[in-house]
């Protein structure tokens, strides 16, 4: 399934992109469970396939199984119900697949080619920081470019979500921990990152995490190795790479991760940035008001947002 | 008022610590809402005074005026209500004032003095990092010491809990936004935070972030400034300063903060720690199995946790 967050009507709900249409997975788990003769067919339909994917990718594989089940029940029979479940994808607005993830775990200096580019050593363990849950925005969203900083800067990641409460899980079984992958864009102001130790500062800006455009659930994906990456800035190719190249792959950020903390459903880790930042390039390239960043990610998608310069706001 | 959270019953939530008792303070609302007539009791309750401490500060001041209101109430009328309301404090186990805060963002350097001590320079802007809400224990839990790491550490900090929803929060306005102060202790792998360049995975290992014993609210203590803190391991002193000494002070931090991102009521903000830590020691010293580690802090109180060696938990 290709799950994303959808808003229609002023209402943000959990949907799964089919061809072009957008199918409301709770309202037609509903419908099938109407149709099955079940009286508390709302209620059930909440326990299992809730509203929104935060509380979906609680519910496990039995949940996305139960959500792939109510989408071919719906397209079978699609005026069963009397709420409206199937959206042409341009009625609706899509938003990140993740709304309020309890952490946002980054990896960085994670891809080999670059590391000895530079002349590094290849790490021994990930380095990890964070972001939080204020910087996520959707497929469909602007990057603000608050005037805190000239240097606003993008970086392509490879992300994943958790799919089941893990600690201490092993390489081996760590895939099945993983509910599906998405492309994210780890946006940061640098020279907010880089005056102190900590990068955190240059991170946690709001808006800085755009996300999508749809989660791939993961047995779409299978094998999370081998997909090409390639970011364009206005069409202009800046970072190309392949997942081939991580020094920490997915099963063994699952297994470090998990073995210092216990990871939740929903949580997103983003997997690192490859060589080509524009903080890197010779001159510094920046982004700007009207930029338009594209990233591609071979089996996922395209997610493609523009930078909007915007003040910084006022206090509510 | 001294908020925290309590069990009883296999049932955790918000309370008041007054004198020796444990107020429930939505079942003292909901007694006072239906001595007034008020049929929808229950709902009305937890739309102001719900029933953890995380959804309460949501309602800022407001919710924090009905819950002394309904305090004095059920303290004048004990025998009013249906549901247990006052409890002994023995009755109960307290937890951690915030369960799962949003954020929690930690200050690094922030003691003048031991800044100095070391030789380094007064820094420019604040150092900050991050914990998940995986870390949190209360004040009657013990530190667990998973056998990852040899060099378990402590770090006193005063901090505060944020009380409204706060961007471009001036340094004359921003005591307005905390709801209030508690105590933490930032413990730490030492290398496990000193391994990589970003200090998050030392950091962030559950059930590093004893909090409590309560979040006394921002009316009883006014200014945050020149509160004595002090903290010993086994009786013996090793950390002492005074919040005078901060660098960064707490209306600094709210200002700095929210100038990059929005702060919702809940945050939890860690304001740093002084010298006098186990690893800076000669020779260093690490907190081992029963080994109690003690702060107190002046108008908040003692947190006081034992450390217990553990087992590096199976995967679920």
């Amino acid at each position: 399934m290709k799950l994303v967050n959808y808003t229609a009507g002023g209402h943000t709900r959990a949907g799964a992109i089919v061809n072009d249409q957008v199918i409301d997975l709770n309202y037609a788990y509903q419908a099938q469970l109407q149709a099955l003769g079940k009286y508390r067919y709302k209620e059930i339909a909440h326990a299992f396939v809730p509203a929104i994917t935060d509380e979906l990718f609680q519910g496990g594989k039995e949940s996305l199984a139960l959500a792939q089940g109510a989408i071919d029940f719906i397209l079978e029979n699609p005026d069963r119900f009397d709420k409206k479940v199937i959206y042409n994808r341009s009625e609706v607005k899509i938003e990140a697949p993740v709304q309020k993830p309890g952490k946002i775990i980054c990896v960085g200096h994670n891809f080999r080619k670059h590391i000895q580019e530079m002349g590094r050593e290849i790490p021994t363990h990930p380095v990890i920081f964070a972001k939080f849950a204020n910087t996520i925005i959707g497929p469909e969203d602007d990057i603000p470019h608050f005037p805190i900083s000239e240097q606003l800067d993008y970086e392509m990641e490879f992300a994943f979500v958790v799919g089941k409460q893990a600690r201490n899980v092993s390489e081996e079984e760590a895939l099945d921990y993983v509910a599906g992958y998405t492309i994210a864009n780890d946006v940061t102001y640098r020279d907010i990152q880089r005056r102190t130790l900590q990068w955190l500062q240059g991170k946690t800006v709001d808006g800085s995490l755009p996300l999508g455009p749809h989660l791939v659930t993961a047995d779409e994906i299978g094998d999370p190795a081998g997909l090409d990456m390639v970011l364009k800035v206005n069409g202009e190719v800046r970072q190309s790479t392949n997942t081939d190249d991580f020094v920490f792959t997915v099963p063994k950020l699952v297994s470090f991760l998990s073995g210092l903390m216990t990871l939740e459903p929903g949580d997103l880790v983003l997997t690192g940035t490859p060589g080509g930042v524009g903080f890197a390039m010779n001159p510094q390239q920046f982004l700007k008001d009207g930029d338009v960043v594209t990233i591609e990610i071979e089996k996922i998608g395209v997610l493609e947002n523009k930078v909007k310069a915007v003040k910084q706001p006022a206090n509510v």
